[in-house]
């Protein structure tokens, strides 16, 4: 006992909106309604409306560590419901509403939450998910009025006049940093579907590594919003960091049309936009046909897919500001690396590098480490405070005997420590006992103006074990022949990793988070 | 264990270092030498030169938890040294060659240590210190030759040929997370000094909080020079924070003139340069005389000490730079608050906002919080992942019963959350049963131009119980007449606030990290 000591201070995330209630207590947060209202509220306000709906979930029994579920838009009351959870020690479990119900009800099975919090505008979609889901108990609708009677077992009612007659004496935190906070389940595009837990501590290290000036670089002058929603990966950790930063938060709601993202970002000023590449490109298309200026836009910020270099010359050419690259994934919190703000050189293929609390390492196929860690190809695992250890309901471990998790990328990282994703592991096509990488292919056929999507799937070979199969959806009103598409891969690629046949699909199957789907084409097109 | 899990991830500061050298191992750390030389080395090879310290202080019998003393300048040299004991899970115990040897001698009893790493030029010093400090077994030898031989019971030798020779295969960061890693004695102004004693998680959680873009904002494209000593509370906890981030470390060694490290910024392109105001006194003379620029210069941060408002402003003019305020003690790690980059309004008495994990709290002299927090003077309280919680030595908590720890210093809080530190409560002069704080007397006779510095005390007065007596150090060939000096305070503060008497003194004394001495002056003057 002679030694002394340091505070005691848990890093439990009730603490992010107590800092901002305190210290920037007139931040707003500004929510996109229906037909162009914006709803508002600060910090301190939040706060104490978050508190009054911890005291109302405690009242109907919720415990430490219970699952309560979301399904829900990127909302005021979605980040109320959130701290309310997290902050009473529950664990917020959000659910991805272009789910199927089957999907969804099995998630809530696992889960097992009897409390549903819902956005108006789902509640279709909620009340087929009740049919299957027995242990929900209670719904609670947000951001709209209850237009449903009770349903089976299941009590609706409204959120908003519980809240507003709430009591907010209530007293967040009594947890340890270890407990959990949040449920995700990755979109499993392959297998089922599998429950990440985050726990308080590995949140809130996020948020401090987001927080870095050469990572997200949010400051108390920023207007920030997210687009990516909170039930995918927690929309990359924002609905933390930006409280933690007394940033002002912007939520679009439902709607993410370029027009309504512009009237959005004009009015509230916002400085940084964040989301997958593809909500760029409606944005600029709109910009574009009206002419319209953003003048309060300093970056956007992008993740989830990988960026095609033609949007993100667009982008940065027709916004005149930078586009800041990403890579993660749900297991990693899901931010992984960031393209750094003080590096001159931006590259579409540069996902960034790792700040302190994130390492990542090459391995080869068989799991050893390669030798040489730069400027080679290798299977990507990392490491770090806030990347998985377990899945939901798993006994085994997710990582390697070393504590490694493997990505199931494939990665290069070059001399100055920037990563470039190349490809997926799975996706990988074994012809002639030789690998082929379809993410190779598929850029460059991506980039033909042409083509809109492009896709190269492994297809049964007697002689050669698998082929590379190429598929395209083509641009509206435009033309290319079978002959033209594989002649742009002659001299890019090795002759033999140039497909044997192209197939025209009108639209490409994508999954539940716009990603295409690889496992429905190859059930339709690779012969096994 | 069915709820999933996150990998665990302790929070030790040998990580630091192994995140510079993988991921920015190429990147310099500069030390100033004697006669403008310039000794390098990059995170990679600092990296290998602190494990193979460590791997002979292992050979030395160093135990987790023991306690290992520096007394050194900013170098390279010490920064290995830094590393390699508390990467080993030893204790770094930095000890401020501004002391007496006495002085010295009791830290190194309190302490236990055993070995002592000291620069060449203080070894005169440390001798005296030996005679006191027969605990001290071993004395290795830094930045220069060996010009000693052993004394008494300690063997002396040069570091450097054991550093070249050694080996780097030693595993850092076996150890838990709140484990202590540094021991730093407070300069004791009042009362003997007081130890506090870091743990890897504190400095860790410090580092992370430093490098939010609205703290200090560091980046990888930085090149960052601490003036601050490292044995002065961490050197604000940059030797963490700029290899975390990535940045190039520029140390300049004992020659803290303005000529020195106007040719070190200029000639390793500084771009944020670090320490107490009257270093950046120094600079701007020589600047100012020589008509030099420092174009890699982006701005200055300031701490330690109250920062003069016209050094503030002939700054900002003189190299077309900000100043970033902060405020800090030995007991935060030390930082407390930082001034807002982002935020566009900046004032010398404004010491900036807390950033998330810590937090601040106003009290009235019976501890109790004031009802309104804004906009009012109170006793500063803080509490934080940084912050002490009970002293070396000692087993009664540092902090109130709801853990907040009483600074002593009297603050203001405006309505943005701005901390201003107002004067220290122990200072406070009682008259007529009334509070006089010395500290806004201080600041606006201190503020003419013909002062350099100005101090005021309570002088025992048989009918009031104390009245403020006025101390001044004229600067050279200035003059200003007693009246005249308290003219300037009539309406700019209570009529009964200015001192009933003037004193001159030639030089102002000092304590240890260059502070106005009020307790020499006490004793002097105070008339008790």
């Amino acid at each position: 006992m002679i030694d002394g000591s340091m505070q005691h201070f848990p890093l439990t995330l009730d603490r992010i909106l107590d800092h901002a209630a305190k210290w920037h207590g007139d931040v707003e947060v500004a929510t996109a309604g229906e037909g162009g209202a914006i709803g508002r509220v600060d910090y301190a306000g939040l706060h104490s409306r978050a508190r009054r709906i911890s005291h109302l979930l405690a009242g109907l029994g919720v415990q430490t560590g219970e699952r309560v579920a979301t399904l829900a838009w990127n909302s005021q009351a979605h980040v109320e419901s959130w701290y309310a959870i997290m902050g009473m020690g529950a664990v917020c479990h959000t659910l991805n509403p272009r789910l199927t119900p089957p999907q969804l009800a099995w998630m809530l099975a696992q889960s097992g939450a009897r409390i549903l919090i819902v956005s108006a505008d789902l509640m279709p979609l909620a009340l087929k998910v009740l049919d299957d889901a027995p242990g929900v108990a209670r719904v609670f609708v947000i951001d709209g009025e209850v237009a449903s009677p009770d349903f089976g077992s299941a009590q609706i009612a409204a959120l908003e006049p519980l809240v507003a007659q709430g009591n907010d004496d209530f007293a967040w935190g009594a947890f340890e940093e270890t407990a959990p906070s949040g449920l995700c389940f990755t979109s499993g595009s392959t297998g089922a579907p599998k429950g990440v837990s985050y726990t308080h501590r590995s949140s809130f290290l996020h948020t401090l590594r987001l927080l870095q000036a050469d990572v997200s670089g949010i400051t108390s002058a920023d207007v920030v919003m997210p687009v990516v929603p909170m039930f995918h990966a927690n929309a990359w950790g924002l609905p933390f960091a930006v409280p933690a930063a007394g940033a002002k938060l912007v939520l679009p709601g439902r709607h993410l049309d370029g027009a309504s993202l512009a009237r959005l970002i004009g009015a509230e000023g916002v400085t940084i936009a964040v989301g997958v590449p593809t909500v760029w490109l409606g944005l600029c298309d709109h910009l574009d046909a009206t002419g319209t200026h953003l003048p309060s836009l300093k970056r956007i910020l992008v993740g989830g897919a990988s960026m095609p270099p033609a949007l993100m010359e667009r982008i940065e050419k027709q916004l005149g500001i930078p586009v800041q690259t990403s890579w993660g994934m749900t297991e990693l919190s899901p931010v992984g690396t960031f393209g750094v703000l003080s590096n001159p050189e931006r590259d579409a293929a540069i996902s960034g590098r790792p700040a302190l609390g994130m390492d990542l390492l090459l391995m080869d196929e068989r799991g050893d480490p390669l030798p040489e860690q730069r400027d080679v190809e290798g299977r990507l695992h990392v490491r770090g405070a806030a990347v998985i250890d377990r899945y939901f309901g798993q006994e085994r471990s997710a990582t390697t005997e070393d504590g490694w998790f493997d990505t199931g990328d494939l990665a290069r990282i070059d001399r100055q420590g920037n990563l470039m994703i190349t490809g997926r592991a799975k996706d990988l096509i074994k012809s002639g006992g030789e690998w082929i990488n379809p993410a190779e292919i598929e850029a460059l056929v991506g980039a033909l103006p042409q083509v809109s999507l492009a896709a190269v799937i492994g297809r049964s070979d007697v002689k050669w074990g698998e082929r590379p199969l190429l598929l395209v959806e083509l641009r509206e009103d435009q033309e290319i022949s079978d002959a033209e598409l594989l002649a742009s891969l002659r001299g890019q690629v090795a002759s033999w990793w140039i497909p044997d046949a192209v197939v025209r699909v009108d639209a490409m199957p994508r999954g539940s988070t716009g990603k295409i789907d690889k496992l429905q084409l190859r059930t339709a097109y690779s012969g096994n």
